[in-house]
């Protein structure tokens, strides 16, 4: 069988991520990327790898199976790809939530009319975590939901301190509370606010002459984002920012606790969860598989836009479902 | 839209389990209970419930959409289902994982020559913990898979403690190594032994006159069962085994360690668990989801044997896909 082409819109974390995750596929291969920067500042990590303006991206259309588009969603997704699902099958990681179902009417409507599919919303929330809350809530459909975060950085909470007059520069960790996932372990069906599930912990650099008590005041009174939780604010240095807190980290916890029997006496709980070392490699690695789905779906002729709710998990796989079946059921 | 009408083939403990799901779920109903026994037995717990004995089956072929088969997989559902999937749309949870190709292809030419849909091997695992084994193999590529069992009742290992002479009764409960699992969140990729992962704990009555310690060592050092594992064995009395180890509980984790990155310098930890307090109340509510979904593809057209790694997702649910885009993804 041909390796999948794979085209990558958008070079930046996840661009190199989705580079990296065709590496580790042998199904799959680099067909090209494209850019808005100058393609000759461009370095790969793949050798021989095709950089292109995104200019070109039409004239590369035979040469591409599915195209992986990593821009942001704040910025770029909304309008990119319903354009390039008129002429690619297409993979995107759009994660607005509440703008989920207009992004997803805007390409299915573009996929629709030129016969192209495409994955909205793939990754891991959206994406793997939204598929365990369905299998979840269908399966224990008398029960509580819980979705915890992290530990992680949350783009935008650091854009909100940095965004603070007298700051330079700011991360921020959203934390789960361990005690708070346990307890529903216990089967105790807790009711939580967001103060007791999550903490938030902010290192923040300041420019010269700031006032240090003012910047505190108005992170931990943030309303919307930090009023609402136990916040610990770390000031460090600019340096010691660059050094130690340019990670990527993240994951979470989705749970369900759940009751079965006559009187629901009977107590099941269900839990997924992720520890990633860095959120735009695994979030690429996911994308990838999405990009293997669309296909397949394109193949059998179905056409459209799709999200991780609506594939197959087999689709996800290089492996022929004769072998999923034989030795991974 | 009209309920769906589930059959329950076989009143055991996965059947009565179906049936408190049905109850669970506002668009399932119970249209009959089927049994080998004299239906007048058989005391269902819904009010008004149709109890007929199997061999009418038949005859309310009309009154049924799904069929869920409750029988056992190494008595029963070899045979039950290739003949049921000629008459009806099932779903079974066969889980000899050896001969699940075998089933498979036997139950698919069933339903294909007659136009009916069937899904085999759902419940956990076979079933949840499949999926998750093909998500986090597909998403990671390169990393090591774990699975561990319990805590948990082995009904195979129970009926091997049984088969030894002096033994009254029995029971033994596979128990995970809580620190393998925590090794394996810690990323470091570890290779494990059976030993390793699992300990087994077994109570045993004996009968009058039998030798405690001859019983003691055939356990320990029965090849394929004991031998491999730290085995516990508790002499206690039949009365205790009744009064205090009755319960089903199961249940277990699907774990993946894997790498990304330009040199495999990125960990990312996938983890997938349950906690059941009623193994067959579980399975049962995880049947229950499949009948709807078996029943959806019948109602598209499609015909033969699926396994859970050949459905989406939101098949799954009792919500329109609409919603489940807007609030779940």
């Amino acid at each position: 069988m041909e390796n999948l082409r794979i085209g990558i819109l958008g070079y930046g974390n996840l661009g190199r991520g989705v580079e990296l995750a065709i590496g580790q596929n042998s199904d799959l291969e680099l067909a090209g990327i494209f850019t808005r920067r100058d393609p000759a500042v461009i370095h790969p990590l793949t050798d021989n790898a095709k950089v292109y303006n995104v200019k070109e991206a039409l004239n590369h259309k035979e040469e591409i199976d599915v195209m992986i588009l990593c821009g942001g969603s704040s910025t770029d997704l909304m309008s990119q790809s319903p354009a390039f699902a008129s002429h690619f099958n297409i993979v995107d990681s759009f994660d607005t939530h509440a703008r989920i179902s207009e992004h997803f009417n805007s390409v299915n409507n573009s996929a629709l009319e030129t016969n192209h599919c495409a994955v909205i919303s793939a990754g891991w929330d959206p994406g793997l975590f939204s598929i365990n809350r369905i299998f979840a809530e269908s399966v224990l459909p008398v029960g509580n939901s819980y979705t915890f975060w992290g530990k992680g950085v949350s783009q935008g909470h650091s854009d909100a301190l940095r965004r603070i007059e007298g700051v330079s520069n700011a991360i921020q960790y959203t934390l789960p509370i361990e005690s708070a996932i346990e307890e529903v372990r216990n089967g105790t069906h807790p009711i939580y606010t967001a103060r007791e599930m999550h903490t938030r912990e902010c290192f923040v650099s300041l420019k010269p002459g700031a006032n240090q008590d003012k910047v505190y005041s108005e992170i931990v009174n943030m309303p919307n984002y930090f009023s609402d939780y136990n916040t610990t604010v770390h000031f460090v240095s600019d340096q010691e920012l660059t050094e130690n807190h340019s990670g990527m980290p993240h994951g979470g916890f989705v749970q369900r606790s759940g009751t079965t029997g006559v009187n629901q006496e009977t107590n099941h709980i269900y839990e997924f969860s992720l520890k990633l070392d860095s959120n735009p490699e695994f979030t690429s690695s996911v994308l990838v598989c999405y990009a293997r789905a669309v296909h397949r779906l394109f193949s059998e002729g179905i056409y459209g836009a799709k999200t991780v709710l609506e594939i197959p998990p087999a689709y996800l796989s290089a492996q022929p479902i004769e072998r999923l079946r034989a030795e991974l059921l």
